[in-house]
């Protein structure tokens, strides 16, 4: 059966999520309907390269799927990008070998994580970017981000309900900058990010930045596995899944 | 009784426009419901420098009100900020004089328009801009613009539903700039502008860069007042009511 890769983008204000459960709209429900139309009333199980949760947004999310019919795919393409809801975008779309793995063999994962620290929040960025409108220290944080980088057990930045064993990552990157309109950016660059790993380091990294937590508190934790080195699990709204490379 | 002033931004997604009325939810209704609270119970009517229709932007929507009490600006300012909903800022806030007025008082009005040109609409952008995937001569589109520009009669854009008797506006500028991600901006500014006007502009403008209608057609269309020579009303969400000037 010809199995078929695709980038998408999505809004993750109106969806529980990716991954399809029951009472809940979530962007696998929303595709997988889209797909059962397309093909004549009958099933089409998409896998993602991971989930994302409510609210979670992405600009590359992969996803394959296999399908009963050869399609051209950028007609393909069209047809499920103008299908499926708005939220939802089909960037890119491409038939691809059998062996092909959204999940399994994605190589490199790039997060954006938005921080809006204007005294107000702006109406415009709150689906968007999370809001803290207290002191931050930007060389601390960023001195602290350091210690996220290179190869680490990270249980302590994974949230319970997780049911991976090896809890090792590799972090290539974490830089954090500033984007001009009183906002914060960061950038995550790993071989992968446990459940809710990257809002847990957002939300641990402002704690320092706001020197409620010493600067290197991130490095503390990790070697001690010391839960009281981090900080809360920041807002879902602020996390984009931006990029999954693979080989 | 003290008069204020109020800078305000708002989203309006989830709004049935600015102005108050029965079984929708509004702008100011949401906005008067706080200062409501604030003020134990007893009703203040706000006065904006023009209201703006269902699902339009606005950043720098300008509003005055009396209030019974004397209080400072900056905190009674937080204090609606924080109190109104999320999508509704209070970006500025001043005591004025009683002579002073919202409305009758605006010397200059400044309205962004968004266009997503993408193939596929961005699902980030589709509350923001609205979508045109046809092919738009920017150079036609950019010598059209100028017919606009200067004191006309504008009638001919101009909804049904307007009680304002005299149609004659001043149109300072109309700037139209590619905004760098498959986008186009419109600016247009002047010392008022009629109900609809500016999204009937821009509908005439893509009408026009997409060769649908001669790139003289504004120019007609004001001098004949003829119908057939503009396009049809641009979708309200990629407007945004931006700036107003007082003297």
């Amino acid at each position: 059966m010809p199995r078929y890769k695709a980038v998408i983008s999505y809004d993750g204000t109106n969806y529980a999520g990716f991954q399809i459960q029951n009472n809940a709209h979530t962007v696998q429900e929303e595709i997988e309907n889209t797909l059962r139309r397309l093909n004549g009333g009958k099933s089409i199980t998409i896998h993602p390269s991971g989930r994302t949760d409510s609210g979670v947004h992405a600009k590359g999310q992969v996803i394959h799927f296999d399908y009963p019919h050869e399609r051209e795919a950028e007609k393909f393409r069209f047809a499920l990008d103008t299908q499926t809801a708005d939220d939802i975008c089909f960037v890119s779309m491409e038939q691809v070998e059998d062996t092909f793995h959204a999940r399994y063999l994605a190589k490199e994962k790039i997060y954006h994580y938005y921080v809006d620290t204007g005294q107000s929040r702006d109406p415009f960025k709150r689906l968007y970017s999370a809001h803290y409108r207290f002191d931050l220290d930007l060389d601390v944080m960023r001195q602290a981000a350091k210690y996220i980088e290179g190869e680490h057990d990270f249980s302590v930045f994974c949230a319970t309900g997780s049911s991976v064993e090896d809890k090792t990552r590799n972090v290539y990157e974490v830089r954090i900058e500033e984007t001009g309109d009183s906002g914060l950016l960061f950038i995550f660059r790993g071989n992968g990010f446990l459940y809710k790993m990257v809002r847990m380091l957002v939300g641990t990294l402002l704690k320092i930045g706001n020197e409620q937590l010493p600067t290197d508190a991130i490095k503390i934790a990790l070697e001690n596995q010391d839960k009281k080195m981090t900080g809360p699990t920041a807002h879902p709204e602020g996390l984009f899944l931006m990029n999954v490379s693979y080989e």
